[in-house]
């Protein structure tokens, strides 16, 4: 795993849940995170891509919710060299109509695990487009293994 | 676990499936549900929401597919107090042009949950909007984890 | 299991991820694979169901879609015999406005499944409408249980 501080990456605390859920849920060596809508300076960041919002903008989007995720889940694990592979991420995109990059945008968020934990740890992946929780722009959820 | 007649909740039949799926599949310790759309008098509780449903209704109808998942979770285990914890929901809401509460929603199911399982069982959850089968307003799926 | 030439089906090989991710990630005795679009004659399988492709046809791009993820699924196992059952599928269909026979479009993929695994190893289900990458008709993703 390479260093977050070597990226100029600092760990967010885990994203607080606004409802009556958990961020992350640990059974057996899996653990769930719930869908992490994303922020720009602390609120969300909202507009449809495509629209208000550039296909650039959102691949940066799913960038900054990858370390949010990155967070909740050092938050669950207590260290994140605990990670042993990324199993799935779900990317949703809030598409104008006829936009059809969602994957783009997803390698914002898939570029970064990969380079901090390796190709090996890879996750799969579904993205799609869907109306998004505050009209975030971006949401992901993962699903992690551990050791 | 919370009895559900002290919460006044008749624990219905397992959901039937409408087509080459099962409702319920166990593997390991995990059960994954189908997902269950809503019915009011047993038919699709169809519309919008934020059109033609408000969303005091889409909370009702979430609450009323969680009751629905506990039916088919209880077929599928054959007793609820062998549910250790709820892992992960994913809560899909037809939201009409605009819509943006589908967290709101999604709480109709997991506020329930919480108060039947108590809150160390919580969920993981991701919600978000969808164009849903039979037009239906909220459709919900489910993984949990049994002993 | 049934055998896939008695069915006339020839085995594609895996399908290769287009982004910064696997096509099949295996932990403990779970194989999850990545979203699978819709493909005809090697190129997307472009449309909206109820517009420009019809439910008829998007039934028949799920059942290319699932052999393409038994390709994907014999490439990360060996040998489809380990399959020891299916456990979920989630099926994303691009609805034009009013669709709402999801369901229906997914029985294209779980119907093949039944025929070659049997009923006793069919899945759960979740199917819904969502904007797909590339303007896909259907996008399919799958865990299945492995010996």
């Amino acid at each position: 795993m390479k260093s977050l501080d070597a990226l100029g990456i600092t760990l967010p605390p885990p994203t607080a849940p606004v409802g009556s859920y958990l961020g992350a849920v640990r059974t057996g060596q899996l653990v769930f995170l719930s869908g992490h809508i994303a922020k720009k300076d602390g609120v969300p960041w909202a507009g449809r891509v495509g629209a208000e919002i550039s296909r650039e903008e959102a691949t940066a989007a799913a960038r900054s919710i990858a370390i949010d995720l990155l967070g909740t889940l050092h938050g669950a694990v207590g260290d994140l060299a605990r990670v042993r592979r990324l199993v799935k991420l779900t990317v949703l995109v809030n598409g104008a109509p006829g936009f059809a990059e969602h994957h783009l945008v997803a390698n914002g968020a898939t570029d970064l695990f990969l380079e901090i934990f390796g190709a090996e740890a890879a996750p799969v992946r579904t993205s799609y487009g869907a109306q998004l929780p505050l009209n975030a722009c971006v949401e992901i959820d993962l699903i992690a293994e551990v050791g």
